[in-house]
């Protein structure tokens, strides 16, 4: 049985008690959330050692970090180490988006070395092996789709969403479609003549889906891709129907999750949360960012923070980083951890604002410590011990005084923390 | 005659005349918001081929960098060297808050080698030059304002709402003063067994202020240190007193901004710009962030952009930077360069969100240029030109077949710009 299954029959799952603890939520409000699709735990039966994890309302937001290869840089090593990379600056998940070198072998290489939920955009794997659009079709996507589920990916992308109505409304468009998975769709429904297989052979998915208690990430194929697009028709129409196939999922006993833009103003990041909510009953809400700013090139993973922090704040559950390589291409291992890095202090404000009793207590520790200037009890507190340290170290041996004292050269003998009122 | 008696008496300066054009805000408007304080024109008299600068009400949010010596590490080279870089990222203006070596020198040095608007604390000068506290009083504390006056200095904070009314409140909290000059002013009152000398004296302030056309930026003494002390009883209490200052500033004839905070929860932020608005008139706001997360420490810089960038959106109008080196020491060049570049980030979203017309335009050329893969175009529209060139080479030079293909290492031909619908 799948959890929301298991929820639904009243029942406890092992991964249901782990959640609650770590989440310090009651198991029977975890539980009711569940069934009500509020919230997903992502642990594919076949996953070994995966340590499960809950997404949704009243859990803290996670972060999502994307690896995997392209057709032009395609190295398994590399692939590992952005994976060692991301998981040890503290990701939450992670997905393989690989479009080049061996799929296979890099998706069971990872998962072996993962043990965070892992997930994948099936659609890619599934266009490559059939050598393009022209020979794509349900059968050989389903083929995928239970090759990747079989080796335990707990996540898997899938860009139900995009139906015909929505060709019009890409007219009106700067960007039609930014998404790759996206893409795939609209040119397969383009040369077929067809109905998007995806949406057309949905239940089929469900099927595979629960057999393993793959949790679908109802894709948003035509999320925009700048702010001149943000929360146009396409937008809505497309979240519309993934509403409809998300209470569809969740009838059937599959979890799902929402995912949302991409590129919007800030001042629409709260606005397209309560659509989402609306539209898709309270199902968690993944969004890439989002991106308040189409002009921030090298530091798209900053601007992308900024979009996480209030998204957070305002209720998506799940926040995918950016890298400082976005709109440049593919990351490297350095772009991963700083994607990470600024993508967890997003998280970590948006914890604060939501009042998060962990997050304040230890921002109040940090508080108390650094007012007495013990820089030992501030480094216990610090989200980044060993950028902590490495700036405190290269501190104290510019300037032998600080051994002795305990202020820093930011003020000297003007420190604020040597007066007391 | 300052900028506000200009306005006052209907009549129109050089300056209001450069800031009208820069900002594309009529004539007329911009004066009736200088005459009611919600705007001020950054402009000392003295201050040779100051390029000036509108800070407030329908401008675009500026960004201030804080150079300067401590006594512990103290180089006019090196903030020289500081001031460049601060330039050359893009700040709109610099305050030298130097506590170390020849501090006249050093102004002296900076002023001349800038003409973005140049800030100062006087009560730093004043304090070291008396000795301490103990010497420290008024009649110091102007002379050394009038000399920074006639140096050039365009804005000085003025931490004269501090009054006796405050001791109580600061025993609640856990972080009693984090301002430097705030403490000066604190441990003098507390020495001497008197109200606070910049209040009682601050006619004589003004006089100084109004001869130079000095803006008075009423500094925040007692802003929040930490979340736990944020939007507290000390906080509002200065701020109520520095709205008074403000009223009895403007009616004499000087310019004034009002600082704020400083440690923030992401939730509080609109409050606080509502508050400063409603307690100071609509004079403009200059916030230190804000800086929603206590415990970020190594990436201030960024957690500060998060809170500018919402701070800015909901009308914050000058916003102070932080460098990775908050709460560790004394900022160097390279943390100048990531404090100005992230803040400059924050402010872009800010103006996006705000619907500033030439942002938005920029931004959708961007796009424009990105969906045709046009890459020299997206160059001219990118905000950070250098940072984007040395990434999109770095690619072209590791993967030669990018010279003759126009996409990227991401997608490769998955390139999403590659199929248009």
């Amino acid at each position: 049985m799948t959890q929301i299954e298991i929820a639904k029959k009243g029942k406890i799952s092992p991964q249901m008690k782990i959640v609650a603890e770590k989440e310090k939520i009651p198991l029977l409000i975890l539980r009711e959330r569940i069934k009500r699709g509020q919230i997903v735990i992502l642990a594919n039966k076949n996953h070994q050692n995966v340590l499960p994890i809950g997404i949704g309302l009243g859990l803290e937001t996670k972060i999502n970090a994307n690896i995997g290869t392209s057709s032009l840089k395609s190295d398994l090593k590399n692939e590992l180490e952005k994976l060692k990379t991301a998981i040890d600056s503290g990701t939450d998940t992670i997905m393989d988006l690989s479009l080049g070198g061996d799929i296979d072998l890099i998706r069971k290489t990872l998962i072996k070395n993962c043990s965070l939920p892992f997930g994948t955009v099936p659609v890619y794997q599934a266009a490559i092996e059939a050598g393009g659009i022209k020979k794509l079709n349900l059968a050989n996507y389903l083929s995928v789709f239970e090759k990747q589920a079989k080796d335990g990916v707990d996540f898997m992308t899938v860009h139900a969403g995009i139906t015909k109505r929505v060709f019009p409304l890409l007219k009106k468009r700067i960007m039609a479609c930014v998404s790759r998975g996206g893409c795939i769709v609209l040119n397969w429904m383009r040369y077929h003549k067809k109905e998007n297989f995806l949406f057309e052979g949905f239940d089929e998915i469900l099927k595979l889906a629960k057999k393993y208690d793959v949790v679908l990430s109802l894709g948003d194929g035509l999320r925009p891709g700048c702010i001149s697009d943000a929360t146009d028709k396409a937008q809505i129409e497309e979240l519309k129907t993934l509403g409809k196939l998300a209470k569809r999922a969740k009838k059937f006993g599959v979890q799902v999750i929402i995912e949302g833009p991409g590129h919007l103003p800030l001042n629409e990041i709260e606005l397209n949360i309560k659509l989402e909510k609306k539209y898709c009953q309270g199902a968690p809400f993944f969004v890439l960012g989002p991106l308040p700013l189409d002009v921030a090139v090298g530091y798209d993973h900053i601007a992308g923070a900024i979009g996480g922090a209030i998204a957070s704040w305002k209720g998506a559950d799940f926040l995918c980083y950016l890298t400082p390589k976005e709109h440049i291409g593919l990351p490297e291992k350095e772009d991963v951890k700083e994607g990470v890095i600024v993508m967890r202090i997003a998280k970590e404000i948006g914890e604060i604002a939501k009042k998060n009793k962990d997050s304040l207590l230890r921002n109040k520790k940090m508080a108390i410590a650094r007012e007495k200037l013990d820089w030992e009890e501030m480094l216990k507190y610090a989200l980044f011990k060993e950028k902590f340290q490495e700036l405190r170290e290269k501190e104290i041996q510019s300037i032998p005084q600080l051994k002795k004292n305990r202020f820093c050269t930011m003020c000297g003998e003007f420190c604020v923390f040597l007066k007391k009122f």
